[in-house]
């Protein structure tokens, strides 16, 4: 299991006291070394155990994240920076122990600039603490992973969400990061230009990275207009593999659908259930269009023409938001109806991202295997982009159930690379998905290792995570 | 100048003699050390002087290139990739000598996947013999920088060009790479996914590396369905001021232009000469709608009534393809035009980009510098982007107007970082931009430099571009 890579070598007792004695001096009752708050920072979501930190500072300006990296990298002390623990695969977890670093005070708006469509944000600030500080300048930021995560975290982990077919994912709606390296350097990325060919793109290279290159202090992005008309729909179809096709079908014929969701039926039955809703038990699409009166209808019909032809039920859409919510009901309470599928049982959310031709094949394996191994598995999925998630429902106690999850997972990727698709659309590498990354990008490891090593020489930066070095 | 960062310690005559001698035993006629072909090579459309390399080898396979690196990473010879040359700040110059590896042979499709809207290229194919190969598929690869460039190149130098602001640049467009690292490690960047988290980004690492941490062998990229219509016209305003606010409106907006190209009064008086038109010698705006015939209609609806708030003239625009080439003509061929205005004269294209609410004010101080300095030099910009090129025309034999020219590049890319923009929106660093790239970037050029270091420790990749490492 991935655990098994992780380093243990910069656990030193004695550097970890004299850092947090050091901290406390400095921070006060910013620096908390408490159990229940250690453990509550490395609360994640996965079936990973948790592991909790020494301490938790909380740094309000880039100045202090500079100067806990300093210290920290001279006292070899590892350092683990925390949003607010929506990551899935134990990205917050403290194999190394250390300082968990909770960016939750440097969640300031530092500027909007409306006329470039942009705006530059503490990495504390979560996606609907910005919108609704964005309000009333008829900009959005789009992106929308399901949780409510801190805009560092989600750059840190690459993260999407439903509407990444329309406004891209982090790795497209990050213009700019100022970060503290290991050394305590604070760089700055890039300006404010919408491209450039300036250098090495350390955006990317940091956007993902999963805090092992760079503690984010700063992230500018890219921000839309609020469309000034929202459709939204759905439509019911006889195979999974009918509702791929229209997908692709839309894609190809460049409809500017802003979400196109796929739910199982598995995943609707939760949803009549749990929404007391009657809809078919059948794989259905949820589309949602973004523009003014007459563009959306035009693609909305233009959907409907597609879905008719792959044998989707009559698309039934509006423009109305009361009426939108109503329909969009099911898929937005999709993972609170899949709990109450099994109560009491913890949910493993993985996810797997295949080329979009693919897609119906590669869940119709997935919904073999199960059956085959018994499991209680729903799945939803961002069909525009080949980005599916499967909801495993499991009881913590039963090892049995749990080394069936296992084996279900390593399947799923496995067939997800072997359909030249990733292990990982959005979730990103953390503990979980590591022997995963070695299977998917073989001999590219070896410049990541390079890469680490040369801007993180004593390795304190999120020691654990993407890829134990010495494998 | 730039050239004095240059690294010269490669330069082993002896060591470039044995792999001369090598690479000519294994590769016979496909190596080649005529001086002329050996200048033709080090061509650049920029006034940096050429530097020729020591020989040209022209490899046909990922495995070729393998054994080239390696025999010159063990030899301390360096490697410098040419796709077809038209690269702009001299990143196709061997100052250290060594090998310069042309890639036109690795000119194959691998594959195409329709209904994946992606396919696999190797280097050397240019953009136009790409979307020559995919005619009879309905797709199309749609960045245009204008020159005819290697999708190699383009990778290399995270090129872009008039529809970024559409379908965005390289950046967002190569969805992996395969790569031949200094060592002669083949690595894949990623799989066909639309999406990933997995790992460090190192495909956008490569794209805009400029040849400096590896030798692309293979380019998977995102295609796009051949629009149904396409609409095109253009506007004329009564100042740069009103021209930029109607860009900023339309982008505001959510209007989904194609493209929107600003040309300065210069450059409309050029292109009359040029093409004898009639236009207003005024700035004017170039735009494209890509969608069918309704919403091309729309959208160009749209745009004329933003323009005609701004003062614009009445907009004219088309959806017959005949009537639209001529309306764009005088756009397409705005840098001959620009030739023309100065015959003889050489062409210095140089390039900056700013936020777009600085793009108005940005423009007119260029405009003012050129004034005060005695320059002839048109302006054409990608509006959309904040993106735009002076191409000044100057006489290489005039040292005292070369210094002019110097200096106002100087200003040129002082103002666009004071505006909170960059030195290069698509041209690159290469050879020319070294030190503007120090002014925007500071402390971040560390990390790229221990990039560099930790993965070709022996500088053999393109050495003497986008830094000199001793700097």
């Amino acid at each position: 299991m991935p655990l098994a890579d992780i380093k243990e070598g910069l656990r030193d007792a004695k550097a970890v006291d004299t850092v947090v004695e050091m901290l406390g001096q400095r921070f006060g009752s910013r620096c908390q070394t408490g159990r229940a708050l250690r453990e509550q920072h490395a609360h994640t979501t996965s079936y990973i155990p948790p592991q909790p930190p020494d301490a938790v500072v909380y740094p309000e300006t880039a100045e202090e994240v500079q100067a806990i990296v300093r210290l920290c990298n001279e006292h070899r002390v590892a350092i683990v920076p925390f949003g607010v623990g929506t990551s899935l695969e134990g990205h917050v977890n403290a194999p190394s122990g250390g300082i968990c670093l909770d960016m939750g005070r440097m969640n300031r708006v530092i500027e909007v600039n409306q006329a470039d469509l942009d705006c530059t944000v503490e990495p504390g600030i979560t996606r609907t603490q910005l919108n609704s500080y964005l309000r009333d300048t008829g900009l959005f930021f789009p992106l929308d992973p399901g949780a409510d995560a801190t805009i560092g975290g989600m750059a840190a982990t690459r993260a999407s969400g439903t509407n990444a077919v329309r406004y891209g994912t982090m790795r497209e709606n990050v213009i700019a990061l100022e970060a503290v390296m290991a050394d305590g350097t604070l760089i700055r990325t890039a300006h404010r230009a919408r491209k450039t060919s300036a250098g090495y793109d350390l955006t990317r290279l940091l956007v993902g990275s999963e805090g092992t290159l760079g503690i984010i202090t700063s992230v500018t992005l890219r921000l839309q207009g609020i469309p000034e008309t929202i459709a939204g729909g759905l439509c019911a179809f006889p195979t999974l593999e009918a509702a791929c096709n229209a997908v692709v079908m839309t894609i190809q014929m460049g409809v500017p659908v802003a979400r196109i969701e796929i739910l199982d039926a598995m995943q609707m039955k939760a949803c009549n259930a749990y929404s007391g809703l009657n809809y078919a038990q059948v794989p259905t699409l949820f589309v949602e269009f973004h523009g003014n009166d007459e563009t959306v209808a035009i693609h909305s019909r233009t959907f409907g023409d597609i879905a008719a032809e792959f044998g989707g039920s009559d698309f039934q859409w509006t423009r109305d938001p009361e009426e939108r919510a109503r329909l969009w009901d099911a898929r937005h309470n999709a993972y609170f109806a899949s709990l109450q599928l099994r109560p009491g049982a913890n949910g493993l959310s993985t996810d797997v991202c295949v080329p979009i031709s693919r897609l119906a094949e590669c869940i119709a394996g997935t919904q073999a295997d199960i059956a085959e191994l018994g499991l209680l598995a729903p799945i939803v999925g961002h069909a525009g982009d080949g980005n599916f998630h499967v909801l495993a429902l499991m009881d913590m106690q039963d090892r049995a159930e749990i080394d069936r999850v296992e084996e279900f997972v390593r399947r799923l990727n496995s067939r997800a690379l072997s359909m030249d698709g990733t292990c990982t659309g959005e979730h990103g590498i953390g503990q979980g998905k590591q022997r995963f990354l070695v299977e998917e990008l073989g001999d590219a490891l070896q410049p990541m290792r390079q890469i680490k090593r040369a801007l993180d020489p004593n390795g304190i930066l999120n020691p654990g995570k993407i890829f134990a070095l010495e494998t």
